[in-house]
Order: structure tokens, then sequence, then C-alpha cells
């Protein structure tokens, strides 16, 4: 074995320590968050933190930059986009930022946002924003600190959002976001200006059970693999990977309110079809997991909105969903359950939005966080902001800040900056790759309204999911579209789908 | 802080990790044998084998050596039962135990014993024993290296028995066995000369729901704490701790037998009342669990079998049983359904034997792990030697291996020698304990003829539970009895309770 063949091999072994152990620590988040007796949470919240930190350590042990150094020759030798170039590339990169943290500033950081988590849990039902001032302070202090760990940036959230949306930029974003809320308001503004679609057919009564195995009947169609995954239930709903054999989904059931936890499966199933189909080749290293939280988002959005939102999916499914509950839908047209579904209003929480106003939401909070971050935003005045933003944006503005500046845990329990501009990122790259994908594939729709998804799925395992983190999302987006982040095919699928619905400017 | 203080303090601090290692390893055992989708098993078995990995070698730390012996003045001047004294004490002990074993030679053994596991799960079902044979003599060999790295002993199976059963050895509990088989082959030669009992009433259809129901209304009772503990369904029962706040116990239902699901229930509730009961202030430490394989075993045995299998119980609970499965017991009779769950036979499987038979089937495998592990038994001998003892103490042998030696994994995956005694020094412990109880609270039975628990758990909580480790098994049964384990009590329950079920000599 010649000595690069070596050491990659021992590098290889260090790298499936450090994911066993995020593993492990994914495993006790998720049985916390499914199963745990209340009992368990003291020593459960320490027992994550361990996993975290024994990872942490293992990773940054100068041996791996050693190895890094040395392979570098190989990787420069080998093609750009091959298993082993792209595994030395992507964990050199993922070595350099992690080792410019320090250990005690992680831990000090880690510890803060429990506290700000906790603050928050009891501040927001008591709408008390007063009471989470000085962790929100806190916050962003340290995400300002963090970000300084990473001189060189142009703008101080560049950092932040290199964590979650590796080369992506704030100005970038900013100009991309400013040109889609530039065509979603005047949308959002002439849709709700039309007398209000009825959704009461979906607040009905649908047992738990029942509507579980219509969700996982659903998701077992479009390629989810329950010998490679499992669903469970959950406060908030999430998708997490234990290995390339077991990623798992959790979700929230609503009896009062069918769409509630239909789409939280459909969506999270979309994420899991990401990773079970990362190529089993990169188990246990830096690339067996979605690139970027944009390119995760954009699969739970195609997966929730662009098929299971969709017209010929409920082609299909719906006389199915009659079967199931014939009492709640056996006399409500499919027209009146696609209207319902896709009711657009002006509403004042992000977790609740319809399509064509969701972005704005995020939208919203990330311009907050830039302006906090950049210092033209005092903490204190978060709340007569955010309440001025949506006034401006959705035309609607809370009455309280738990239906306001409170409502998302992200700044309370994490980071100020650096996580939200995902979610609206996702959005505009699932139109575009779907765009793409009905250019290669234009049988898609037509298979959906058959309750078949071998297409849509078979194109995105291809050009998207086995790649893992191969490549960066601007990358992946201009390998597969050939060309930059475009917000053209987005905006085009939601005249055409809203105008089928609404009458538009 | 003293120096001494501070150094109990790190000591602490360094145990807190291994134990919380020790715990996310149970976590990721406990959802393999739960929920885990079949394609998690290969990566699973990484992560629970590099938890046990990364504990050990926290454990075997040379600094903790160090705390150890810094701190030996200060538990010689602290009563022996003192927290902190015992805490130094038995974890002085562990650590000794821990570092006299190579971890290459743990990393071999572990993995035989996977390798082994794996062999036996499809050579038990084609009943091909001679498959195993080289697996079993590596196993074999393995367990008597392992022994050697504890020279000095008496038997070469002490150092394996006191692993799971510290304070106790080969000779002792040889003669300790001796007189109760002495004591049960003629009492299940009487008993099994009689009629069979009926117990046609426990084979009906049971919904699985109402089981479960039902299991979880009377551990209730018993005192298990739902909100520091949960029951889940699997394969072969077994209860877990993840810490103080959260102990599991998993269990089986058969739709078809009653029995099986209800004491596997009561059996495990057993343990996790144990591990519930230990002092919180033991936390985190080597102390926070209970003492030994039968200690624990008598607590499991003392709630399935004292308890549940006792008449008394069933004064208050068969009505709710009744109530609960009308169709099925609404004309069966207390009498008859107490006669069905008491039924004595010669049965060929462990697992599913009367509280009579029981501990023979544990005294011939122990006998015969003994004989194989001083060279007087070959490998290749064992299922003759097996059939040969059943018959000589059971009356019986079975027709094929995988009914015979081949029915328990514990030889195939794991070591030969040093696990099978608890199972048998549990029921005796079960019965001794008991008489203590009576002794202090008389008015036990009583209770329990009124639905109620709390004089026998409160009594079993204050002077074994909450003690955790704190005492060897061998000091905590002269601490609670005044003496050395006796057969006497056991043999005494047997012949009272059974003497009311079939006519003794």
């Amino acid at each position: 074995m010649t000595s690069s063949a070596h050491k990659l091999g021992e590098l290889k072994i260090r790298l499936r320590e450090v994911s066993d152990l995020n593993s492990a620590g994914a495993v006790l988040y998720w049985d916390q968050a499914t199963y745990m007796p209340p009992g368990g949470a003291e020593a459960r919240g320490r027992q994550v933190a361990l996993m975290a930190r024994i990872a942490q350590e293992k990773f940054i042990d100068p041996a791996v930059g050693k190895l890094l150094d040395d392979l570098q020759p190989l990787a420069e030798s080998l093609p750009y986009d091959s298993d082993d170039a792209s595994l030395i590339r992507v964990t050199r990169r993922e070595y350099e930022k992690a080792v410019r943290i320090p250990p005690d500033f992680l831990a000090l950081f880690s510890e803060h946002s429990s506290a700000g988590y906790q603050a928050w849990t009891e501040a927001r039902p008591a709408n008390n924003f007063k009471k989470t001032i000085p962790f929100l302070e806190k916050t962003l202090d340290l995400s300002r600190r963090l970000a300084d760990f990473f001189p060189g940036y142009e703008h101080i959230a560049d950092p932040l959002i290199n964590f979650a949306d590796y080369g992506m930029k704030t100005t970038t974003i900013r100009k991309i976001f400013s040109a889609l809320s530039g065509r979603l308001v005047p949308l959002v503004q002439a849709i709700t200006a039309q007398d209000p679609r009825d959704d009461s057919c979906l607040k009905q009564f649908f047992p738990e059970k029942e509507q579980l195995a219509f969700g996982e009947m659903v998701i077992k169609r479009f390629g989810f693999d329950f010998s490679r995954g499992r669903q469970d239930k959950t406060h908030h709903p999430f998708e997490t990977r234990f290995s390339s054999g077991d990623v798992r989904i959790a979700t929230r059931i609503q009896e009062n309110d069918f769409g509630d936890g239909f789409f939280s499966t459909t969506h999270e199933s979309g994420h899991a079809l990401y990773e079970q189909g990362v190529d089993p080749a990169l188990e246990g290293t830096p690339l067996a997991q979605g690139t970027s939280a944009a390119l995760h988002e954009s699969q739970s959005r195609t997966w929730e909105n662009i098929v299971s939102r969709g017209r010929p999916f409920w082609e299909y499914f719906y006389p199915e969903l009659q079967k199931t509950f014939p009492d709640q839908l056996g006399s409500v047209s499919l027209d009146t359950f696609y209207r319902a579904i896709n009711r657009v209003s002006r509403s004042l929480i992000r977790t609740d939005a319809d399509e064509v106003t969701y972005s704005l939401h995020v939208i919203i909070r990330f311009e907050l966080e830039l302006k906090m971050l950049e210092g033209a935003l005092e903490v204190k005045d978060l709340p007569e902001a955010w309440n001025t933003a949506y006034l401006e944006n959705l035309g609607i503005a809370p009455s309280k800040d738990s239906e306001g500046c409170m409502q998302d845990v992200h700044w309370f329990g994490g980071q100020i900056g650096g996580e939200f501009q995902g979610y609206a990122l996702g959005n505009i790259l699932s139109a575009q790759f779907y765009e793409e994908a009905l250019k290669a594939r234009p049988e898609i729709p037509l298979e959906i309204s058959g309750g078949k998804f071998d297409a849509l799925h078979g194109w995105l395992r291809e050009n998207i999911y086995r790649h893992g983190s191969k490549f960066t999302a601007p990358e992946l987006i201009e390998r597969v579209t050939g060309k930059g982040m475009d917000i053209g095919p987005y905006i085009r699928y939601l005249r055409t789908k809203y105008g089928g619905l609404y009458r538009l400017p």
C-alpha cells in the first residue's frame, strides 16, 4: 500500500469515529424528542453535550490536520469530483473552520444557548420580551465574537452564514431576497384582497392513527425506505440521520387539522430522501450528508409543496384520502380540498405560513438579524422593528411579541445570524431544480398523477442526493442548472400555480 | 476547599463522563432493541462499541488511578458506609479490575463475541451445533485467558464470576447449588408425577394493547415511576438505566399467551424498581446501580414470582383482569387461574420454566461451564453432557440441540463462565430477603391483597435499593439478614406455596 493510501485510510478511520460520535449524539437527541420520560432531561443534556465535545476534540486533533496536509498532493492529483479528492477538500474546509473556534468559547456559547432557550420557554408564554433582552444581547455579542474568529469577511454575517450555507454571501443573499420580496409583496396583496378560500374541510376530526398510516403510505410511495428509516411522533417535526441505513423523521399530528401532520410528514420526508439517497460509499465521512441548509430545505420543500400540495398529486391520492376519511371528506370535492390546502393568507406565524407568504416571513428575520449584527438595530428595539417590517411586507402586525419576534427559537436558543436564510433560499432552489427535472423528465407530472414518483426521485438522486456534501451548494446549483441561483423559476411556479387559484395582477 | 475535597471533585467529574458514555451506549442499545430499522444495524454495532471503548479509555486513565491513590487516606478516615468512602473503595476495585485487561484483548474478545453471536443466530434455527464448535472453543480459550489476567484465583471461574457477582466464589456457589438441587429434584419429581394443572385459560387471545395497559397499571401500583421511566416492546425483555431519572423496561407481548408478557413486565419492573430506588446522590458514579447480577435478579424474582404469581396479589387484581378480559376470563375462577400461572412441569427451555424447576436449569448450565473451564468437558461433548444432566435433574432430555445446549445466547455471544449463577442465586435471595421483610413488616401480604405495595417497596428501598453498589452482595446480605446466603427461606417458600397447589412429600 502506498503511503498516501495508508494515510487516507487512517484519516477515514478517524473521521468515522467523529461521525459515530455525532450519530450517537443524534440518537440521544432523537430519543429526547420522541420517547424520553421527563426525569431523563437533566442527564440527557449532559450526555448530548459530551458527545459533541468528544467529537469536536477528535476532529480538531492536530493529527487530523497533519494527515490533511500530507494528503494535499493526493487531492490535487485526483479529479475534483472524485470521492477521495472531495473528502480531503471538504474535510480540510471543515477542519480549518473547527480549529479556529476555541473549545472554551464553544462551551461558553453552548451553555449560554441552553440558558437562553430556558429563558425563552418561560418568557414566550408570558409574552415577556423584556426578560429575554439580556440573554439576546449576550447572544448577539457571542455571535459577533464567533464571526470574528474568521477575520477578512466582507460582512459580519458571512462567517455565520457559512456554517449552514457554505459559499453563500450576505450581499448576494440580500440582492436575491430584495428581488424576491419585490415580486412576492404585490402577489400577496393581490391574493389577500380577494375572498379567502374556505379551508374548514381540513379542520375536522381526523384520528391520529389513520393520519399516520396515510402519511406513511404516501412517503413510502415517494421512495422513503422504511427498512432504513422510520417515523415517530414529536412536538417539533425534524429529520435526523444516524447512518446511511438509519434515517428518521419525527412528525406532529393534530387530530383537528389534517394539514399540520400530513405536510410535516411530507416535508420531513424530503429531508430524509436526500439523506437516504447519499452514496453509501461516503458513509462515515463529512461528505455523508446534505450539503447545506438551503439545499436541504429545497428538498423538503420540493416534496412538501411542489409535490404534495400539487394538483397532480391529489388527482391520485385524494380518492385514497376520501376512502380513509369518508365521513369527513366523502362529500368534499377535489377542487375544494385543493383550494383549502393552498389557501393564502396574511398570517403572523412563520411555521403556519402558506407557500406564497412563507419567504417573506424569512426575509424579515434575515434583514433584522443583519441589522442587529451591523449595530444598526438594538435588541431592545427589536419588537418595534419586527412589527413595522410585518406591516410593510405582509400588511399585518402582531398584537403581542409572543406572536411576533419571540415566536421562533433560533435567536433565543442559538446564534443571531446565519440560520434563517436557508428557509427562503430553499424555496427558490426547489423550483429551480424542479424546472431542470422537468426539462430532463417531462413525464414527471403525469407520473405523479398516477401515484408514482420514480422519475422525479430518480432525477433528484442522480443529480443531487448521491453527491452528499462533495460539492458546495453554489457548485451543485451550477452543475445542475448551468447557472447561479435564480428566482425566476420560483416566481413562475408560484404565478402558474396560484394563477389557477386566484386572480393575479 | 481542601486538597482531598478538590481531588474527590475531580474524580467525580471523570467518573460522570464515564457514566455518561456508558449511558449513551445503553441508549444506543435500547434503540437497537426497540425501534431501530434493520438498515441501522451495521453502524449501530460500531457506535455501541465506540462508546464502550471511549468509556473504558477514560476509566483506565492513569490519572484516575493517581486520584484514587491520593484519596485512599480520605477513604480510610471516613465511615465505611459513607458515600465518599464507598465511592473510593468501589471505584478502586473496579479500576483495578479494568486495568488488568489489555484493551486489545477486550477488542478481540468483543469482536469474537459478535462473530459467535452471528453464527449462533444462524446455527440455532438450523439445529447445527457442529457449526458453532470452533466459535465455542475460541470463546472457551478467551474466557480462560480473561480469567488468567487475575492470577491467584482459587477456581478459574472465580474471576469470571466476580465480573457479575463480586465477592462470590465457585466453591461457595457449588455448595449452595448442590444443597438446592438436592431439595428441588425430589420436589419436581413429586409434583410432576401428579396430573398436570390446566393452563389453557392463559392461552386464549389477549389483545396486545389491553395486555400492555394492564401490565403498566400493575407496575405503576408497585411504585414504578413513569415520569422517570417507560416501557416499550422488544424481542428479548430487558431493563436498562440511562440516569436516575430514566430507567426503562422493554417487554414482549404474545397475544395467545397472557403469562408471557405480563410476567416479563413484572420481572423487568423488579429490576427497574431497584434502579429507580438508588439514592440520587450516587448519580454519575459506579455506585449508581444495583450491586450484582444475583442481587438484581433477586428483585426481578421478588416482583415477578413472590408478588405477582402470589395468591394475595391476584385476590385484588384478578377481578380487575376479568374486567379487562371478560370474554376470556369472565367464567374462569380465581383458583383455576392461580393454578394455571403456577403450573409446574418438566420443560426444556429455561426462560419458560416455572418457579420450581427454574433453578435446576441454571444449575445444569453452571456445572457444565465449570467443567468446560476446568478442562473436564470438551466443547464437542457438550450436547451429550447437556442431555444427560437434563435427564438426571429434570427427567427429560431435548431431542435437538436448538432446544438443548444452544437455547441460550450466553456462551455463544459472551463468555463461558460467570454469567448464569445469578439467575439461581437470585431466586434464593428473593425468598431470603422477603422473609426479612415480613419480619419487619408483617402487614405486607394483607397490603398486597388490597392492591398496595408501599410496605414491601418501602422496606426494599430502605434496605437494598438506595444503597446502589455501596456494598458488595455478600456485605448486603449480611447487613440485611444478619447472615450469609441461605437456601432455607427459598425452600420454605416453595414448600408452602406449592404445598397449597400439589401434594408434596
